[in-house]
Parts: structure tokens; sequence; C-alpha cells
């Protein structure tokens, strides 16, 4: 795991090289090289690998994904959004550039990010390249994580009728939709057909939607030192989330039973992968 | 030039559907939707025109860049940046709902657009879309229209060495980067060569830069009515602008100089637009 960890990391520094006006670059990498889990990437270059695929064939891809992934934490900690000062234990983005600066930068990363894709992939052809843009801007967009961020910040303003699906909409679509994006990025350029694709789309599916539980759990029983940011907002904002729903232990169980879940899908089929293994494992002792 | 209007409006209101979670689609109309000159997509009509293409092939094209277009406007306008309540005599797009959805609309305009054109041009083949795509990707991110409002915000932190290289180089990409984008997507997808590609870029440099200098003294001489939005605000916040730098007169001098430029860089490549002269004539007589 620390070797792709690693393979990531480098090839971001390398991708985003700081020219003129400075500003916006440095306020770019910034966020996009906060120390990370590197998750997505991570999944992006395993599901490549699982279904046959050249690992340098993904990285570009992978590097993207960790780029887009950073666009949404950077207006997510906006003011007018979460209005959080601290991620990953560092100031927030428009803490350090200003908000002019952190809205532009996130907007740039969201045309930059498919811009590395397609600089550093030629190799793989025209009609592939096409076929993972398509899914970067249905994943990214308003079909997509966005839909997730609108319908939070909708079911705060009016109480949904349905809450849990509400919530499970807003999971899916925040979370499990980045999840996605990777994992189908990775296996298409490995050269996926339809039928993987379907199945490492349930898989990751529910691997976001229990990293998101994993996530509210967290929220109510962690500490600013071991998270980098600030908790028991979601609480104290009356903000729907598993747990506020549900309860803490039913969410546990939840959780556990959704991770079974996810181990399921890889054995039915056949998928074998200790990267998936060790990341599952690293959500179910949240 | 009406007709062309037309087309544009009826095309952006079919591509701009409204779907679950309706804020964020109806956000995004309503910018996109807000009656305007269609300067860009016209251009991207007209040039794929120009060079024997067939109009259909650029609809989506066009469409896309005016999205590209409003999504600048969305987040310049937005409080932490330009700050402005009115836009094309309406409310602007925070004001109406709420700057989180309008930094969302933003967002989910940058990817929607790109894929309006991926969806409704499968027939222009992968290899011409994909070119397509990285002129976007170019014009609309960090090395195009943001490192103009970048280079704008830092120009009015601190007073630049060289105003009246930041100044051009402001204008250049803030105004100038949309209207290459525009004219050279509507020619790529008439199959422009390389050199037909260098000459409609300088011609669209110079237009872009006149269309800026021609909204700079506007700000000067005219009043909230013929405009739409707050006017006189580059003055009292002591802007670098094209009038503040040079005065109006030479401002007149040199936008009357520019567009006889471009006038030039059509005629002695032997083409011929009506549409062109038509929108030269408007910028000359603002």
């Amino acid at each position: 795991m620390q070797s792709l960890i690693n393979l990531v990391n480098e090839n971001l520094d390398k991708f985003m090289e700081i020219t003129y006006p400075e500003d916006i670059f440095k306020s770019m990498r910034y966020t996009v090289l906060l120390p990370g889990k590197r998750l997505r990437p991570v999944m992006c270059l395993e599901a490549c690998q699982m279904f046959g695929g050249k690992l340098e064939d993904a990285i570009p891809a992978a590097c993207a994904i960790e780029m887009l992934h950073a666009q949404t934490l950077i207006h997510d900690d906006l003011p007018c959004m979460d209005n959080d000062d601290y991620r990953r234990g560092k100031l927030t983005n428009h803490k350090v550039f200003g908000e002019a600066v952190a809205v532009l930068a996130g907007d740039a990363l969201l045309t930059f990010a498919p811009q590395v894709i397609v600089k550093n992939s030629k190799n793989l052809g025209a009609e592939k390249l096409l076929k993972i843009l398509e899914e970067y801007f249905k994943y990214a967009g308003a079909y997509g994580v966005i839909a997730g961020q609108v319908a939070d910040i909708e079911s705060e303003k009016t109480t949904p009728e349905n809450p849990e699906k509400t919530l499970e909409y807003i999971h899916i679509h925040k979370t499990s939709d980045l999840f996605k994006l990777a994992l189908r990025t990775g296996a298409i350029i490995a050269g996926a057909d339809e039928k993987q694709l379907d199945v490492i789309t349930r898989f990751a599916q529910n691997l976001g939607f229990a990293f998101q539980i994993a996530d509210d759990i967290l929220d109510e029983t962690s500490t600013f030192e071991q998270m980098g940011k600030t908790l028991g907002k979601d609480k104290l904002s009356g903000k729907l989330t598993y747990v506020s729903l549900y309860g803490l232990d039913r969410a546990k169980a939840d959780l556990a039973q959704i991770l079974d879940d996810c181990e399921k899908i890889l054995s039915e089929n056949g998928l074998k992968s200790d990267i998936f293994d060790q990341i599952i494992a690293k959500i179910r002792i949240a």
C-alpha cells in the first residue's frame, strides 16, 4: 500500500508545477499535496492492476482523481459551505490564500485534472481517453458528487420527507461517486468489459457508503488530534448523518454488514486484492 | 446574427434540463439563460461556417462555451470576488440561490459543458472530440481564463511593477482566452489546419482585447440602465483598467486601432464574414 501512496505523491508533485501567476498554482498544490491517505488514487491504480492493466498507465488518471477530490475539499471548506478552518491538521485553503483564490483554485483543478490525463495518457488512444473523460464529467459534476453536495445543503434547509432515502442519496453521491470514478477509471484503463465494470461499480458504491458511515461514526467518537479537522460539528448543527438517524450501535452494525458485502462482491467474482482487503480492514476498525 | 442567437438560445434551453436535485440545475440554468448577446457561441458557430464546416456540428460546443462563460460570471460575482448584486439587469446567482449553491453551480458547469459536447458531438469522431476538449481545458483553466482572474486579484493586492504588461496579461486571459476558445473550437470542428488556427487565434486575441477596452470605457461612460450591472466600481476601487492607465482619449484611439487590425487580419487572409463585421462594428461604437 505504502509504495502505491509514494508513487501517487511523487507524481502529484511532478504534475503540479508552479508557473505564473503563482498564487493559483501554489493554492492548488497546497491542498492537493496535503498529507493524506490517497485512498482514491490508490484504488484507481489497484483496480487497473486487478483487471490486468499496467500500473503506469493509470498514474495520470489516479492523480487526476486525487486533484478532483482536493477540489471538493477546497470548496466544501469555504465559509459559505462548511466553513472549516482545518483540514488534515493544516489550515484550509481559503485560510491561507483567501477566499477568492480558493474559489479559483477549485475551479482550476476541475479542468487541470482531466488535462493531466489527456496530456500524459496519449498511449491509451483517443477512444479510451474519451471514455475516461466521460466518466470524469459524469461523476465529478451535477449528476455526481455535486448532486450529493446540493442534496446535503437542501436537507439542511428543510427537513426531508424521507430522511433515510435522502441520506442514502447524499452518501452515495458525495462519497461513493468518487470511489466509483476511481475504480471504474482504473478498470477501463485495464480494458475491463461492461460486466466487470458493473461488479466494480457495485463494490465501489458499497465501499463508499461504508466509508461515509465510518466518517459519521468518527465525527462522534474521535478527537481533533486523531482526525486533523474540527469534529462534532455535525451533531451541533443538527446535520443529517447516519449516526443521528440510526444511532451509534446500528451505525456500527450496518457498517460491518456493508463491508461484509464488499468482501463478498470481490470473492464471488474471483477478484483478489491485498490492497482492497487492507482498505476494507481500515474502514472496519474505524 | 439574430438567427444564430436564437439557435443558441433554443439549444441552451434544450441542453439544460432540470432534474433532481433541482436547485443545482435551476441555478445553472438561471445564469446560462439570462438574456445576453451570446457573443462567444455565435463566434464559435460563425468560425465553423467561415472555414466551411456545418453549422449544426458546432452547436453543442458553442453552447458549452456559453455555459463556461456563465460559470465565470457566477463565480466572479460572488461576495469574495467582485461582490456584484446585478448582472444583465437581474439579480446575480448567489443573490437568488445563495452562495453555496452558486459556488456549486459554477463547479457543475465546468464539467457539464464538456459533457454536453461529448454527448452531442459523437459524429465528430474521438480524435477531433479529444482535440476540442483539450482546447476547453487549456483556455478554461489555470493557464487560461483563471490565470487572468488571479493576476487581476494579485494586481489589486500589490501595485504591479509593470502595470501596462500586467493589464495586457489580465485582459488577454480574462477575455481573449474565451474568444480564442470559441473561434478555435469552431474552426477545429470545420477541419481548419494549423495555419488557419494561427490566423483565427490572432484575430480572437485582438478582438477580445478590444472588447475589454470597450468594456473599460463603458464602465466610465454608461449607466446601469444601459449595461444592466453596477458601473463605476472600477474607478471607485482604484482598479487597474485601460482607462485608468491611459486615459479615455487614448483608450478610444487604441480601441479603434485594434479593431482596424482585426479587420486587416480577416481581409489579408481572405476571410469574409458579415457576422464578424457586425461584431467589430458593435464594439467600435461602444
